[in-house]
């Protein structure tokens, strides 16, 4: 067996108002979810907190001790209520300094679009120390300081700053998964799982039950970062299902 | 004026795996945080936790302090990955018990599907002092210990307990909110947004770009308790974009 390799984690502030109000359905959890488990680095917390600079600080503070990486979403664009930079440039310590690539880029974005203002400068502003994360959607780049990481709040802005980060940052063996879906409840296999997942110490057994075309069925993700103790852990659950009589689809319903 | 009311808070602790590590996009936020607008309650934070008691408990703890209701959805299954129940009653320092109403439920429910199992059973367990949330989807009650409510994680489950609850939980006056759309980039409007909120300190406006049909606008939403307030500052608003010659659209684009 190998020595157990360390475990890269990382937190998530979803900053927004609009969240908290319902108001808008957050897409970033899920897509920064995904993209961070394909960096071999696993989604620890996630936090969504209002345009209050206190609560956004006391967030940044509490998870960035704990984890690897600390990503943000929302609230770096050019109005009042755009507040992220200060924040974390408050949670660091250090100052709010306007980057001079980054109000290059602006100018650039903006000299066909009426030039720069000064909300428009708002967006060059960064923590003292950072580098800027290219954004090949709309001009204004997200912002790298250390393990700190300012995304925009839109989600397929997101993305681009997602993509422009994949492979920069250090991460270890991704979280491997397997779906074995059973059209039954899981409320009867509740004893099975329970006993496959305790005879495999390095695998998770997760049971995601659902409701489809007027009937039960369940949907087991098993979870593990060596693929042949993940293989093992699969082989045991089918073979415990088919045992017991149990239809089962390997992939998932 | 009015003396200020009380703003009921609240906050959501979403519990699983599966929305940490992107398999499963999360919809009980939005639909919690539309409902709470409704109570009057203000959805004030909301965390993502995986199903690890330790960081379930933590979440609790601290959000329950400091607000008057904490909701969790998620993990109050049949399955051994469903510790919601131990977790909390561990944070509120009771014991968990069986329900005997939840337990009879569960025998109704299950009489024509094999009858009760253990792992059934699970489902009938609850802090201590608790109260029962009814279901009316899947026989498995949710929970309301004091303040804390627990919640099922899947979405249309949730959903009728949260009908089960409503007119239930002591609220103040709802959030209002009105928008107005404008086919126009935020930044050159910044100066405005600032200028008008500052004026109405009982109001606050969110600025939401958006990039479609190949064109940039944004919305601009409105928020008070206050009715008049409100409509005073649309007004302002709105006399504002005119005034700059921008096109707008009450009610958003």
């Amino acid at each position: 067996m190998n020595p157990p390799e360390k475990i890269w984690t990382a937190a998530l502030v979803v900053i927004g108002d609009e969240i908290l109000s319902g108001r808008t359905r957050d897409k970033n959890i899920a897509q920064v979810a995904s993209w961070l488990q394909v960096q071999g680095i696993r989604l620890a917390e996630v936090r969504v907190v209002p345009d209050i600079a206190e609560r956004i600080i006391a967030a940044v503070n509490d998870l960035r001790a704990d984890n690897d990486y600390l990503f943000t979403t929302g609230g770096i664009g050019p109005t009042h209520d755009d507040i992220t930079v200060d924040a974390i440039a408050e949670a660091l310590g250090v100052p709010v300094v306007i980057h001079p690539e980054a109000r290059a880029i602006l100018e650039r974005y903006y000299a066909d679009k009426g030039g720069l203002n000064e909300g428009r400068l708002r967006m060059a502003r960064v923590p003292e120390g950072a580098e800027l994360i290219p954004n090949r959607m709309s001009g204004a780049p997200g912002i790298r300081r250390g393990n700190v990481i300012l995304m925009a709040g839109v989600p397929h802005i997101t993305a681009g700053m997602l993509d422009a980060l994949t492979g920069k940052l250090e991460g270890g063996a991704p979280l491997l998964s397997e779906t074995i879906g059973c059209w039954t409840a899981e409320s009867e296999v509740a004893h099975l799982l329970q006993e496959v997942e305790d005879a495999h110490a390095n695998c998770q057994i997760g049971s995601y039950p659902f409701f489809r075309d007027g009937r039960v069925g369940a949907n087991f993700v098993i979870r593990s970062t060596d693929a042949s103790d993940l293989a093992s852990c699969v082989d045991s659950l089918t073979d415990g299902l088919a045992t017991h009589g149990y239809d089962f689809t390997p992939g998932g319903i």
